[in-house]
């Protein structure tokens, strides 16, 4: 779910400088609006590693708009008379009323993943805590309530830097408390089950925005935009049904993504490839027949824009592989009786026994790719489908399948290139139709529903697997290496 | 949850034979319209103890409607093929398409229960499968489907006698199994298990019903019109929002339910009264003082009729506690304030501490109550109401309070002996408006919606007390042996 935030987003001062100030006008306008409707709350959560820029975003957020009608509550220790009462009731006395901001500074969040950290709480204590967050959220949307989730992240390598770096300076080094640096010596474990918890309370009507925090520009005008977005959109309809009150994922500012920031320039000698792919193979050759595989199954997805090597990758997996062991299910438009289902009916269907495999072709990520893109299905359905997807993968997973996912990367002059070179070769220009070249000019909006999935799928138990593959060598030889590292973990 | 599946319903069979062919004209005229529209599958869950009749009440279904069009599954133990899978795959196989009608017997509750009666999970690992499943049929509601659950319920006594019966007749004997009687000697156990189960997963979207099992007439006609009512009003709106997609609770069809049933008669003499009046009023003092409560909170709540006497009992139980110990709120019209924020707000800002006691004269349950019955809020909004005042009262209680309920209950004819009396006495007559009068013309509609708030809300942590009122001391007595049976557990 960080995958996004790990990329180095930045942000000139001097766009920031002329960004700014409109941003400026169109929140405080937001925010009068708001306050005269007075028709519903607006809830902002702030949560995030240490160091992540959260305080810096909750002052801009004051000085940006009218501080007298924005409550802030920071949220530490429990006081004596919050531990005689239930956890909520602090949380219940900040709520702000209709019209007005309420920013949560460490929510309801704070505790339970701090307990889950330390370890004092069990897994299934977690996940049961999360479900009621989930549910109080549910409650507060069914009430009129806008929330806006912010998580501010950090790579562990930008972590340690920023503490480094406040701790240097006079004027900063109060900051950065022995805490800070306890809590950065578990930062696996803390993003671990940071991620877990986003994981599942990110639904449909209350999800999570994950912004990167090291750049103070970018951070800031992300978090502006966000909340600006999310305040017009429900002004504009402030009794809308819940399904439409969330605010919607946006493209990152500064236009990078995990898409258009890989690295396309890898490729492979033919020598060094084919090397590399008998020895990947008689790898995965031997993992899918390893013992423990008996009791485990493996979940296959690939995924990838339109010429971007899928089925010759998926040739050279299968290539490695018993044909008793697999099945290959290519998903296209469904069926009369797939549509007469819920979505994810036609995927459970194919849903392995133990000791064998399905590789989807195309899958169920369908949802928030081409049906949000050609606008199949409803703003709702999307939106609410990141959190049944993942719910689905923890199925799979707690019923011992393998997921191993992949996004096959390629540039948009690559994919001309082999479009045309299609159109050229005759045994070849079956595979390219119009409806590709029409896919083609939607490259910005398939560009962004791919970065969301990502960023709201790629989950600790099944994460994406994003492969360069302008070199289809290099691609093919890096799915195999990704999928032999996968199964070597879990078996 | 059970209390009105424990009031003795019953039916005649003259009654039956006459309203059996209607129901059974009107289920099938849905069932076909349900199929020429095609727009959104019935899942029906069935569950319940052993002995309520779930199987008659399917096979009824199966007779009273066309069986081609119904997929009928019933769920044991797990086949090898289901093992290898996730638990909900099999689930997922047995969901029906657009237009039919599919009947889960023995569904996605059955192994949960099974396994936290058995003990082999914790309940914070129950508590996580229900909020999955929670999850899960939120998303069958958002993805179209109309699901019923019937829960089939039978009193301790009743599964006894209903166990016996079958086992005495040779013609029956083979249904009593060994294992029957094996969960019967567990009934409180898993009864309290069930209990919770319903509490967690009745939700807006998807609630339970609970049907006393023990008449066959009974049983029979009440949940055929419970799928009927849901199916017709999901026929005349096949694409209405999940809030009003859920099947209403009915009133019972042979018009009995914890009010009318309720003991009206009991009385005190005056001798009597102030005997046990002292006695308990000492009782309830030390218990208040008693060290242990200390770290916790008693949090009270009563309701009733127009003049069933909330007042004057509230009076003999704080006469016997230190005025420092409890508050009183008195609910009426909220302020602007209140109104401002969502429903629950202006009862948390009252959770007492620990070492205090709050009396609501009246309450949250205003919203199931007079908003329900004067249309203050739309269905949907008193719907999910239940489950949310459910999560409150659990909140509650993890945080210390004990929690005590209580319903004054009076007769009709009571009530208009009261008012008459209030409009004699000049002292008396301020307590006495026309909107009394004007509520006592819905008294039917009053009576029905207490019905459901005792059903829905009625819980092990939190259940109701309901107090035959018509006789002053009787209920004074009562309610404060129950506050203090209840404090006695609890410290």
């Amino acid at each position: 779910m960080f995958e996004s935030a790990e990329i180095g987003h930045k942000l000139g001062k001097k766009e920031f400088d002329r960004e700014e100030p409109k941003l400026r006008r169109a929140l405080l306008d937001a925010q009068y609006d708001l306050l005269e409707q007075a028709r519903f709350p607006v809830i902002i959560l702030v949560n995030g590693v240490d160091g992540a820029g959260k305080g810096e975003t909750v002052n801009l957020f004051n000085e940006w708009m009218d501080p007298r009608h924005i409550h802030t509550h920071a949220f530490g220790g429990s006081t004596d008379a919050e531990r005689q009462r239930p956890e909520m009731w602090r949380f219940w006395r900040a709520l702000p009323p209709k019209g007005r901001i309420g920013i949560l500074f460490g929510s309801w969040y704070t505790d339970p993943i701090l307990q889950r950290v330390m370890e004092s709480e069990s897994a299934a204590e977690f996940n049961e805590r999360l479900a009621r967050i989930r549910d109080h959220e549910r409650m507060l949307v069914a009430e009129g309530a806008l929330i806006v989730k912010l998580w501010f992240h950090l790579s562990k390598d930008a972590q340690k830097k920023r503490l480094k770096e406040l701790s240097a300076k006079k004027k900063t080094a109060w900051r950065v408390t022995k805490e800070d640096w306890k809590h950065f010596k578990r930062y696996d474990e803390f993003v671990g089950v940071c991620e877990h918890a986003l994981k599942e309370t990110s639904t449909g009507e209350a999800p999570w925005n994950v912004i990167e925090g090291s750049d103070h520009e970018y951070r800031s005008l992300t978090a502006g935009r966000l909340l600006l977005d999310a305040l017009q959109r429900r002004l504009k309809n402030p009794a809308a049904p819940p399904v439409s009150r969330e605010p919607l994922p946006q493209p990152a500012i500064d236009q990078r993504d995990v898409l258009n920031t890989a690295d396309y320039k890898r490729k492979l000698t033919r020598e060094d490839y084919s090397r590399k792919l008998d020895k990947l193979q008689g790898e995965l050759s031997l993992l899918t027949r390893h013992k423990k595989m008996r009791e485990r199954s493996l979940v296959m997805v690939f995924e990838g824009m339109d010429a971007a090597g899928k089925g010759s990758t998926i040739r050279r997996i299968t290539r490695a592989m018993d044909a008793r062991f697999y099945h290959i299910v290519p998903i296209a438009a469904p069926s009369d009786e797939e549509r007469a289902h819920p979505y994810l009916w036609r995927f459970w269907r194919h849903v392995p026994p133990h000791g064998h495999a399905v590789i989807f072709d195309r899958s169920w990520y369908g949802r928030v790719l081409v049906e949000r893109v050609e606008k199949f299905c409803a703003e709702g359905d999307w939106m609410r489908a990141y959190h049944e997807i993942n719910e689905f993968e923890e199925q799979l997973a707690s019923g011992g399948a393998i997921v191993a996912k992949f996004w096959l990367a390629i540039s948009p002059d690559e994919q001309l290139r082999r479009f045309k070179e299609r159109a050229k070769i005759p045994h070849k220009q079956f595979k390219i139709t119009d409806e590709d070249w029409r896919n083609r000019k939607k490259w910005p909006q398939y560009e962004r529903a791919v970065a969301d999935m990502i960023d709201r799928t790629s989950t600790g138990i099944a994460p994406w697997n994003v492969i360069a593959s302008n070199d289809k060598p290099w691609a093919r030889v890096e799915t195999l290496k990704r999928l032999v590292e996968t199964l070597e973990r879990a078996l």
